[in-house]
């Protein structure tokens, strides 16, 4: 089957809007074996929205829309469609039900008028709740032909989509998809894909996409068949495969775990605590752990030791290794690391000290950092040299301090 | 002027790439006063694509392509274009020097064979150099249409765009475009938007366009005139018109100034140095005040004290403020600043704690949050209550620490 997307919004035409949302529906329609061949983005207009729709059924099976869907006058996407596909729009008592609720619960308790409009839907369209917002979803078939119609706020339209549309379209589909993501990290793009070449030339059904990320490679298997347990069955010898292949560089075999995610939950495992000590990523690094809830089980404090001062101050860095080796340097890091351990008393420690830029430090190259770990009283240090822009370099060695870390963990 | 988007590349069609390029494309584009009523995602498919040319030059002025210029035979845009406007390709000895030249600075020395496709130029088109890779920009022109070519990367296509394209499409416009940014910081977009109701109400030439983002609202003002002289001159009073309404929440009138950027600078202006004491936010503050290049100059360390323990133990926070007050209280941000600044030595310390959720913490609600500032022995702490979800509500925190910051520097 073929999908289109249309994505409409004046916001988007001028820019003040990324249209996240385009990338979120291709890649879950990629992964449902929907092939689409254009996207489309086009503003609040009648007259261009309903062309837009026209050429889109012309040549795609599946339509879905984005956005336009709000209370105002400026929103078309639904009536337009509905007049496009022959399907006169009536209200939906439902529907009219739920918004009153909706807006009982919220802070502005009074419903205006044109909030009313959202509870009209075409005859015969399948409603689907947004449990995020007013605008409901719409499912619209005739004639061999479907149009989805999803409010644009991505937190409104990602859960809708996953819950309620991405079964449908699987449900509709002459085959089942299933499919598992093998998430690696600390290793290369090019190298991973070297090392599944024969994977890929020879695959047919189940197949494997590689998306390349920062520091990570996530593998998405995906496979089709009669029926979910068929297509489980099928995908389940190709992740064992891959995670023979890849071994300890695979952290994880689920779509929504993050690589802090999985070193939080070795940390809790483990009954360890950690301690961040940063000097060039500036709290990056704990930034990223913090993002994972119920941290503050394991992460206790971290430290940002940005000036030498601070290093020698809070870590108890010694003023002849600064002097000597610099404080870009591994001695330096293993120092904020051992001390970082044994002054909070945390069971592991990992120390970031690097040249993020645009300037060198030390007359050492920009991109130089040094990560350290400190674990069980022994540390690891490690060199590395990252390419790009200073932001570019701060995130390669945050996302890098939390690889060694796993590895530590898992090692020792 | 109308002018189109026309983004190529499968990487977008299976949302392996969010198309950031739009937006920023779009966005110069209205600045310029160019109108966009459609843009398009097509793949590397040469009888698509040269559908999608062929229907964009029906409809618009100006048609940008951006993307497919690589050097692989996947690569069809500029191929496919030439053939849609009837301008063969022959070599480009400047641009085949160029490559050759790029490739001697860079670590892969050797140019392979399909790298010399590059160096292959529309006739009569004029080739605009990429000081970032080696696939040229190209601007087209025919029978009063015009073209644009980008290389996809945007750290190819924003400097090449902003560098020559720019310059260029506002030379053939009837009028010249100029336009200046006033940046607004801790006012909501309605409040900042009914303040210039009547402003917005009755424009024409310059218009205000606003932008929101998180703890900001950015104002574009733009003028057409016959030259930049005269455009910039129209753009003068309104700027200091908005400058003066919103007073003290102007943190920038550049373009390319950050928040943390204004911050740094001010810390930098008045010899200050700062300490960061971070909870519920995790670093995420003091990372991005680390963004910003220089800011060794005043920012020398920041703690991270997430556990209360931590908060005892790194910052003297009394046991009994947190047994009565709990964690998540005024009392406990305003020790943790004035602490955190007298432990330190820093001129000043801003502190913040909260709930940044799912769950709640002592019985308060998810999203209370407290930021504290200790500046010449004063502390003034502020309450907030922030909506959405963790990530969220820690990055308006980190916002709101930066515009706190900035008021009690500037007040005191």
């Amino acid at each position: 089957m073929i999908a289109e997307l249309i994505s409409v919004g004046t916001e988007l035409l001028l820019g003040n809007t990324v249209n996240t949302n385009a990338a979120f529906l291709a890649e879950k329609c990629a992964l449902l074996g929907l092939s689409i061949y254009y996207q489309t983005t086009v503003g609040d207009n009648e007259e261009r929205l309903a062309e837009t729709i026209q050429t889109a059924f012309k040549r795609s099976d599946v339509v879905i829309l984005s956005g336009g869907l709000g209370p105002t006058k400026d929103d078309l996407t639904k009536e337009v469609t509905a007049k496009v596909m022959g399907m006169p729009l009536k209200e939906d008592k439902h529907t009219r039900e739920r918004i009153e609720a909706y807006f009982k619960n919220s802070r502005s308790k009074t419903v205006t008028e044109n909030n009313w409009k959202q509870a009209l839907v075409p005859e015969g369209s399948k409603v689907v709740d947004n449990k995020n917002g007013t605008a409901p979803g719409l499912i619209m078939e005739k004639n061999g032909k479907v149009a989805i119609l999803l409010p644009g706020p991505p937190n409104e339209l990602i859960p809708m989509f996953n819950n309620d549309i991405f079964p449908y379209l699987n449900s509709i589909q002459p085959e089942t998809i299933y499919s598992a993501m093998v998430k690696i990290c600390g290793l290369g793009e090019s190298l991973v894909e070297t090392q599944i070449a024969d994977l890929i030339e020879k695959q047919t059904n189940p197949t494997i996409a590689p998306y390349a990320k920062v520091g990570e490679v996530h593998l998405r298997v995906t496979a089709k068949a009669k029926d979910e347990k068929e297509a489980k069955k099928m995908v389940k010898p190709v992740v064992k495969e891959l995670k023979e292949r890849f071994g300890k560089n695979v952290y994880a075999a689920e779509e929504n775990v993050t690589l802090e995610d999985t070193v939080i939950g070795l940390l809790k495992e483990k009954e360890l605590t950690l301690t961040t000590v940063e000097s060039c990523t500036g709290g990056l690094l704990a930034a990223r752990l913090t993002k994972v809830p119920g941290v503050s089980e394991v992460f206790k404090q971290g430290l940002i030791t940005y000036s030498n001062k601070a290093k020698r101050k809070l870590l108890d860095v010694k003023k002849s290794t600064l002097k000597e080796y610099g404080a870009i340097s591994d001695k330096t890091a293993k120092e904020m690391a051992k001390n970082g351990a044994f002054i909070t008393g945390a069971d592991i420690c990992v120390s970031i000290t690097g040249i993020a830029g645009p300037d060198e430090v030390e007359e050492k190259p920009v991109g130089l950092v040094y990560i350290g770990c400190c674990y069980k009283n022994e540390v690891t240090v490690k060199e590395y040299h990252f390419n790009g822009e200073r932001n570019k370099i701060r995130e390669w060695a945050a996302v890098n301090a939390l690889i060694l870390l796993r590895e530590c963990i898992l090692e020792k």
